[in-house]
């Protein structure tokens, strides 16, 4: 296990601190088993909490929307906070108290900024690769309309934390001998079966092989 | 499809308007499938976003933690935003620029409050209700100073609002007839074998029935 230090005061694990995990490694991996990320800005009402699709190039991480969105052109003016959460089981103790869950997440401090037009094409790219491997070969790519319409953002991960839980629950020892179950409830995000639009087409090995499948879930090094 | 209102204009879904929902059965079936929660609110360093356990009672999302968190002392000062997301799956289209993801999500604005002393015990309860149904019944309850080491806190649910996609790939006409196979592919969290720490118990139901099952999946009502 890497012991590299927090990258800052604000990015460092407090509540539960040995859960505390700051190597790129960890955070990387955690990062790229997500889908959609949590983007918290605030606006003049307040702060805002906004869910949004996300990926990894380098020691970036990538938003997108429509040149339209309100959050995008609020993110290019001030600092944000990203965070990205698994939830990898429930953890069923012998008392109430003791109860908990497994998860990795991930939170980012930093500031976004606008991704220049000449690298919007190959970030997209990176996207759809994210997405399913091959299948930026197959899918008409952005045409250049398409491409003016979209805002890309980017945030560095070098202001970011990790924060894990792994293993049982741990009970006080006066409750061991007690007469119930105790143990994880694992979780995971499973592909279920595709359903194709309708348009009868030759269903490419990342549809084939979906169903049943554990999406994204290699885990963070935790050892 | 009910067709309430936005409860205030900061709840108003935006972006793809057609997508906000604002009735109470679909923001509670959405919270309802949830054991974790964004929080987003701001410290001296600026916005943070912070996942936490969540449930559901009445017209209140409550949260807790031990009573030194500072999320939960900053949150009895401030407002904040709490986001729910539900992933439910990749959407393939044609062109690049149409793909998309099918979710579930809930985002609340409000002040959190305090639960007072003498509601903890039976607010836990539901909590334990919400991770397993007749656990309380089982595991040893919390003492007095358990319950008085944790902080609850809740927010009301009548600044919420919906924002749901389902549904397959909407394609340009012109891309229709590319030789690409278009469509969803599902995702949805899913249980894994149980793991004893180690104590031979005889496993509850809802141990014996989690492998493979979709854990809290009831979809919300989307017709």
């Amino acid at each position: 296990m890497s012991q590299n230090p927090p990258p800052s005061d604000r990015s460092r694990v407090r509540r539960i601190a040995d859960r505390g995990r700051y190597d790129r490694e960890t955070i990387h991996a955690i990062v790229d088993a997500a889908y959609l990320c949590h983007v918290a800005f605030a606006d003049e009402h307040g702060v805002l909490c906004i869910p949004t699709a996300c990926w990894r190039e380098g020691d970036h991480l990538y938003i997108h929307g429509s040149n339209g969105s309100r959050m995008l052109k609020a993110l290019t003016t001030q600092g944000a906070c990203v965070t990205i959460t698994h939830l990898d089981g429930l953890v069923l103790a012998r008392s109430a108290f003791h109860h908990s869950m497994n998860y990795r997440s991930v939170v980012v401090h930093g500031c976004f900024e606008v991704v220049p037009a000449e690298h919007k094409a190959e970030a997209m790219n990176r996207f759809m690769d994210h997405i399913a491997i091959g299948r930026r070969h197959e899918a008409r790519p952005g045409d250049a309309n398409e491409l003016a319409a979209t805002t890309l953002l980017r945030i560095p991960l070098a202001e970011a934390s990790a924060k894990i839980r792994t293993g049982g629950p741990k009970d006080d020892a006066d409750d061991m001998q007690r007469e119930l179950w105790a143990g994880v409830l694992p979780l995971a995000m499973v592909g279920g079966q595709p359903q194709s639009d309708g348009v009868e087409r030759r269903a490419p090995d990342y549809v084939r092989h979906w169903a049943g499948s554990k999406v994204k879930a290699a885990q963070a090094e935790t050892a």
